[in-house]
């Protein structure tokens, strides 16, 4: 029907040894350009995070590891320095922004790296195996997943969780393209997710791009749709997930689940390990980004509202853990009651 | 803080005599663009309300009343062919929106007028009654509607219910106006309303210039505002009201009404009597118009999504009479049970 479309850059992808480089495509010219950043400070990732050039909770940890590399290795002018000004420069990186947990995580395992070995050698292995750990976790999530969705049927997604967020081949949409290589047969249709359109830039793009028919729809018509029996399944990525399974993602995901419990549509969270902080109890300990008006307000240069006109922009929100049909997580199907299978998904003493 | 507003011409206005013509506002060029639309034949009006130029379930009630009168003005040759030129019209106006019952009982009200009295200036005054007695009943739901106002709070509302879609104040908009009016202070959140935006538009520009406190939002951010306490009650309007309280909104009603009954908040859909549909026993009997793709896909010239992908784009939503708290109309509020409500509503034998 329509050219193919040319295939996208890495997410991120870092080019040479210690003194290299951190690439990042950058995914707001998505889908029209593709152009790749090249970061070699940590000014250059700490903008690209807050800007979403690069986006989706386990791409911006990964991202953030090779930042904090970058920070460390131009800014510590003499070894004894490396442990404070990691801190340092890892408490920038952790504030571009506040709600997905990976970010902190990746940091947290990063200076934890530096305590046992005071070395950029060790900083440098240590954000490349969070890096290859993401890849075998979207592997697994798309393994363990993969059976959930129906064949022949329709699965609603929201925002971006495919390779663009993450390293590898993404959560939620790692288990839709599992899916499809296992040979079931589906039709997806993606929130386009305003303001910045993820779901209609990046994951009609991407799925597509695989062969999987995908169809965008505006965030409003997915209740509606979900009523007449249009969507067999619903799947989303998280944010944050909080001890007691409550979990933060993108904003409009709580009306999906909403919907989907009104109406007995299976209603899953697509997440790795990284994603859970055990530091958390439920929802209410999960600060929500607020992002600048102009995101709601302006569209390719263009504005939308009447001048003098403001807007209130949440860039998540957070669903209860009673409407979770289940986590699909790299070590597993997580179903309720959460606590307890949260708890051991963490591991002892969380 | 800004400059005021210029006032907005007539939503809609008849010009002259039997041999004027019907004023249409371009609701698509707003809020950057005031152009007025001067159509003197049906096919003008039936573009209009098409490509929504004119909209709101009233307005296109009092559109198509005058583009019928246009119709037959210029198709009719003799008198004795006015009744047959009328059906004919009115079928052909009946058929630009399938999902307001406004227009059909415009549309019905002005055949039946031409039974009565087989003249052109019947037809007239049936469609200058359509008109004035939408301004009266705009006022009217606004002197019912008012108390439910909480002062000091925050309510949140959705697409477009204001001057824009009726001939008078409006619905949902027209209870604001009033409640500002009797000195209540409150501040509104508008869903920006994809994918035509006439939350951001629309509804942001009339309140904006009433002096009443407005923010945009995106449609998907309500559910998790109205979880945390942000929001103090949610007013809609409606297409269409099933016999039993069902009733067709903008698409994104639902997801509101869901959201609202989740967290115990007031949910109030405003509309006159003429929205209230005696045909229809439950809200599986309402059309839901599917509009262009392109209306998703593009914004302001601009294609949001790679070339080769599709959407999905129902207009409106079915909220299920459950989920609504009262009913505001021009006649009264209308509580639970909502059959037997709107029974008397209709009056006998309806």
């Amino acid at each position: 029907m329509t050219a193919p479309l040319p295939p996208l850059p890495p997410t991120l992808a870092w080019r040479g040894g210690l003194d290299g480089c951190l690439e990042l495509l950058d995914q707001t010219l998505l889908p029209h350009q593709q152009r790749v950043l090249v970061c070699r400070d940590v000014a250059a990732v700490a903008d690209a995070i807050t800007r979403l050039a690069v986006r989706g909770a386990p791409a911006i940890g990964v991202a953030a590891a090779f930042g904090l590399l970058l920070g460390v290795r131009n800014l510590a002018p003499v070894p004894q320095a490396l442990r404070e000004t990691a801190r340092e420069v890892a408490a920038r990186l952790a504030a571009t922004r506040p709600t997905a947990v990976n970010l902190a995580w990746a940091l947290d395992r990063c200076l934890a790296a530096l305590q046992r070995e005071n070395t950029l050698a060790a900083l440098f292995a240590e954000a490349q195996a969070i890096l290859a750990e993401d890849q075998t976790a979207c592997r697994r999530m798309g393994e363990h997943g993969a059976g959930l969705i129906p064949d022949g049927g329709t699965v609603l997604t929201h925002c971006n969780t495919g390779r663009l967020a993450t390293a590898g081949d993404g959560t939620a949409l790692a288990v839709l393209f599992a899916a499809w290589a296992m040979g079931r047969r589906f039709t997806v249709l993606a929130d386009e997710t305003r303001p910045l359109l993820q779901g209609a830039r990046l994951t009609a793009l991407e799925l597509h791009a695989a062969g999987i028919p995908v169809q965008v729809l505006c965030d409003g018509a997915a209740a509606g749709l979900i009523a007449r029996g249009r969507v067999h399944a619903v799947l989303v990525g998280a944010d944050r997930v909080a001890k007691n399974g409550d979990f933060a993602n993108k904003v409009g995901t709580y009306g999906l689940a909403l919907a989907c419990a009104a109406h007995r549509v299976p209603f899953y969270a697509v997440a790795p390990a990284s994603t859970f902080d055990p530091r958390v109890a439920d929802g209410r300990g999960i600060p929500i980004e607020e992002r600048s008006a102009d995101e709601v307000l302006q569209l390719g240069g263009q504005r939308l509202a009447a001048d003098g006109i403001g807007a209130c922009n949440p860039a998540f929100d957070v669903t209860p853990a009673q409407l979770v049909t289940a986590f699909v997580t790299d070590r597993g199907l997580l179903r309720p009651p959460f606590g307890p299978a949260i708890k051991a998904l963490l591991g002892p003493g969380r």
